[in-house]
């Protein structure tokens, strides 16, 4: 069914080597300010993130794969060229996560150069490419009788959006090896897209964003013009320009952000980027938890009304805290503001992180940030007479699965976890910026061409020190960019121990002076517990505050707090200071993987108080006793990997 | 395609006469404490109840009959019997509307004996029967080549819920103006069900319960057992007994009890009473709202799990309160115990008066405890890409319609309000019980038949004085029960001027002596503001009170406190005395249909402080600065009767 051609008379503009380009390419980018630094290039060396990497490709990839088989999704593919193989499973859009696995398997490489990987891969990708129809056309669920239908109803089912996976995974597989036989494939695909849509052609967009992103890259890796144009089509189709404000579906509106800035860091349209930033503004000032999760709403898995951030409630799908991530990486390309960098800091080490296990094979859907195991019991039981009626709420397991029946979160964990490294730095002609900091090295090269090498040491997030190596190939005057996170109260600066005077760009600590090899550049960031409150209209959080300490969040779960119904207590903060009493800051090598967990003095009501009736008179409250107690919190990211208990970000306080 | 036959060889054990039974039947009931008296006997003078019976008599009757006509949903019926007449229109539901209507009309009939009402009922009744087949079967859905179909998915569609509906209806008219067909129509319909369920028979019960409470009443009317027997099959095929919680669809758990109830009040069946009391201990102890309203999810309408109760989020529909109004009634007149008719005068007053305008012909769906007109800026914009998704939140608009798709909510308004006389007053063997307090006279008899009536004047629910003169026929020696409200934390009684001293049994003051015409009892309930506080478990109340005053629950409406932003105030409260700061009680007679308001210090952030961020330090959050405000609070149920603004139930306190 595959016609194995590619067109012959188009001559890619480009060629790319293997591990030379970054995760989103906008080096030939007119109107972005940031260029891509490659997965390839960073190296890293033992820390929070290689850590969590590690347990990614070692465990997560290869599940995934196992279960790919063991549910059938790889034989979707087959039957397609193997009549009778197999009945087709799985949702309508399995093919997509075929495609995110292909694509985290693909960063993967470029960290490691693992034969097991690299086999998996090939095996995959040889499954998959038989599938194409000749026309180009690929997705197993349209297939036999159901290939009438293609593109009828792009508004429920998933064609635009698997194909869009199909690209991303392409171009990411291309550049992870320079092999170009999936590449190609998404090339057939592409080019039969660009034949059926368009100005002329036939109307549409896609129900759930993904293509237009997909279709910029697949433009940057192949030079061809035409992709970006249907990426403009299908965005302008969307009515893009017009948008005011995050809405609906969380993860859908993520995906269209991204192509809409992608789609801007091309050509510069200035409708475009002003919807942007609408859009970003009303996220961050109304819309996202502390945590960086966002799409509050189980209903839709949708964004909600400003300040509608229910805690128990709360849906923050995994994949829309990834699709934020993917967003602002964006935005920060085109700006190199770090507020876009804060949030994805934020949502990193918080929204995204909590959807993992530490063991790296199990995933939440469901991000709340209050959890009672209490509640589960109502759910797991249906009452005869209702037919089901729970709606999504049944997800709120309080349990990591390492499968979904729509397993998105999976998929795009491991992607996401494959990537880490692509975050780190990027190249502007001044020099470089550094991003985000961990244990790792860098190996490139200035905008010039001029050899770079670079070495981070540091226990962040644990701590806030940061000392960097660096290693031009020869002197050379240009700039570090050092990012002085939003969370960061006070900062200093040492180059060869000699304090700098910190000069701040869009909240970069720009470092310019003739570097040479060995210079040493220390960054101090101040790291204290601090204690947050929220926007007096998110109604719940009133009278409560959560704790964050560096980028990391914390929460207070039952397990590390012992006959203490967490639920009930309350923090004491001292009147005057406004600060926690007895807080005490600990590092535990071997506690959930190796964390700072913080104690402080609380309150819990007497025993007798927990069978208090719902409702009472302020009075009658006021006479009860209460019980000091230490409280422990540990980072919300590490939560649910024991045995099941309460758990809370938000905890009332008492002055 | 109505026989017009009722079985000729059985004859009704009992007669009634029109206007003699109460509104649920329990004078021959051997597991219930207390007889019913009908609505007929009670008479309400001006006063709290009178003037919202009398917009919905005048207003939302009348308003109903001409939508079910606009809306083609009398034609439903018509097109049984005229072929061609007319399209079937609404949902597989409908025919449970109009019943519910007939079942108001006729209690409103037993309250004032309006020709308009009787010539409106008679019509519509006139319309049913005739659409009754042959062999009984009355459903207006399931005709045609969908008369196939008949009790093929009885969880999903509703003709068994439709039929108890019937049933209801009949029994109610039967009660109202003595005439049978109604109540043939409903025999044949129910010999039917008698025919086609039961042990030997066909297996099954009703997705969404009402039958089973339907065919007590009917048993209770007619005196044929085989109808008790048939609501017990039901009952114990939905596994009624093993029910541990209320949980699921609020509305079908509250029916289900009815029936449970019903059903142990005739047979005394002690597995059935442990699992009401169970049920009734987990919705009262921790899935109920301040308000009375339950059934918290909006996804599936259901009860959440315990303590999941959301002020914005709340679903707390007005059928559900409805539901729980009759279920606590049925309880009270099982037990005499006071702690049920609490519930329902909480429900009552609040979670379900609230479901309906000043103007009695608009209804609320969904009842939250905090709205913001900003919340709906985002619901009404749908996003292009989004295929729906925003669920039934879409119904939480700040305004009461006049009309659903699923109108079951405004029917059961209209018949909640034409019945409220009936839950006034019952009879034991020992004398007259007083549950509800108003201005309005009984005029009924004692267990032996001696004639006895009644005068209650009161300010109630505004104040807790109560006054009532007692007239029976002759001095006679029986007891007055006067109900002690649970809210109530001081009272004392006199007869004739002269303090008794209070006996309390099961809630009710015991007031035996020999009464004589023209003694007065005084009963002085001590009322006041009340600040209320949640249980901790409640996590969104922590920090915050509730004001409650008498029976009525406040609520903070911003059209009350202009240029205050409500949703961001607090109040005050004296941290000595625990009490509200500068609290004025004042009766407004022309606002609201005249309640009490309350007014009392508050205060709100300083106006720059309305742009801060989401998320910040509790430091930066304690330099802001505070204005001190008057806040105003009205009852919860008057809330959106004027223009669209910020509303909550609970607020923060400041000390």
């Amino acid at each position: 069914m595959n016609s194995g051609q590619v067109d012959s008379n188009e001559v890619r503009e480009k060629e790319t080597e293997r591990g030379k380009r970054g995760i989103v390419f906008t080096d030939n980018s007119p109107f972005a300010t940031l260029k891509s630094v490659p997965i390839s290039a960073v190296k890293m060396n033992d820390g929070f993130w290689k850590a969590r990497m590690e347990v990614s490709a070692q465990a997560g990839i290869p599940s995934l794969y196992r279960l790919f088989k063991e549910k059938g999704i790889f034989d979707n593919f087959i039957r397609v060229y193997k009549k009778g193989y197999a009945p087709r499973r799985g949702p309508f859009f399995t093919d997509s996560d075929v495609y995110k696995w292909v694509e985290a398997a693909s960063f993967a490489l470029q960290s490691e150069d693992s034969s097991r990987l690299k086999d998996m891969l090939d095996e995959v990708i040889d499954l998959i490419i038989p599938a194409q129809d000749e026309d180009g056309y690929l997705n197993t669920y349209f297939v036999e009788e159901k290939a009438r239908e293609r593109f009828k109803n792009l508004k429920v089912y998933h064609e635009l959006y698997c194909a869009g996976h199909l690209f991303q995974a392409a171009v990411a597989h291309h550049r992870a090896t320079g092999e170009e036989k999936l590449l190609e494939c998404a090339i057939r695909f592409a080019d039969h897209l660009c034949k059926v849509f368009g100005p002329g052609k036939r109307d549409g967009f896609s129900g759930h964003p993904e293509i237009e992103m997909a279709l910029v890259e697949l433009y940057r890796e192949t030079g061809k013009k035409r992709y970006l144009d249907l990426s403009g089509f299908f965005l302008d189709q969307v009515g893009f320009a017009s948008l005011k404000e995050v809405i609906g579906h969380a993860v859908r509106a993520m995906y269209l952000a991204c192509g809409g800035a992608d789609y801007y860091a091309e050509t510069g349209r200035e409708d475009f980027w002003e919807s942007l930033t609408r859009q970003w503004e009303s996220m961050v000032k109304t819309k996202s938890y502390i945590t960086g999760g966002i799409g509050s709403r189980h209903s839709g898995e949708a964004f909600g009304a400003p300040y509608e951030l229910p805690n128990e409630g709360a849906y923050a799908e995994t994949c829309a805290a990834i699709g934020s991530i993917y967003w602002n990486w964006r935005m920060l390309l085109i700006t190199g503001n770090s507020q876009f960098a804060d949030v994805m800091e934020k949502t990193l080490y918080n929204g995204f992180l909590a959807g993992v296990s530490l063991s790296g094979d199990r995933y939440f859907y469901v991000n709340p940030l209050l959890f009672s195991p209490q509640s589960l019991f109502s759910n797991q039981t249906p009452p005869p007479w209702n037919r089901g009626g729970y709606g999504n709420r049944m997800l709120v397991s309080g349990r990591r699965e390492p499968w979904y029946d729509c397993t998105c979160c999976p998929t795009n964990s491991v992607r996401m976890l494959s990537s880490i490294p692509g975050y780190f730095f990027s190249l502007s002609k001044e020099g470089i910026w550094i991003h985000l900091y961990d244990n790792c090295s860098l190996d490139w090269h200035l905008e010039d061409g001029t050899k770079f090498s670079l070495i981070q040491r540091t226990k962040y997030p644990w701590q806030g020190k940061v000392d960097i190596e660096v290693y031009p190939e020869k002197e050379k005057d240009f700039s570090l960019f050092l990012r002085i996170p939003g969370w960061c109260k006070g900062m200093e600066a040492l180059v060869n121990g000699e304090r700098v005077s910190p000069k701040l760009a869009n909240g970069y600590l720009k470092v310019n002076r003739v570097w040479k090899k060995g210079d040493r550049l220390t960054l101090n960031l101040k790291m204290k517990t601090e204690v947050m409150v929220s926007n007096r209209r998110i109604s719940e959080n009133r009278g409560k505050v959560a704790l964050q300490r560096g980028p990391i969040v914390y929460c207070f779960e039952g397990v590390d707090n012992p006959g203490i119904p967490i639920l009930e207590a309350s923090l004491k903060i001292d009147k005057d200071k406004g600060s926690l009493v007895n807080l005490k800051e600990s590092y535990y090598k071997d506690l959930l993987g190796g964390i700072v967990a913080l104690k402080m003095d609380g309150a819990i009501p007497d025993p007798s108080e927990l069978d208090s009736p719902l409702y009472r008179s302020f009075e009658e409250e006021r006479s009860c006793r209460f019980k000091s107690v230490s409280l422990t919190a540990i980072p919300y990211y590490a939560w649910a990997n024991r045995k099941l208990s309460d758990m809370t970000v938000w905890i009332p306080y008492a002055l």
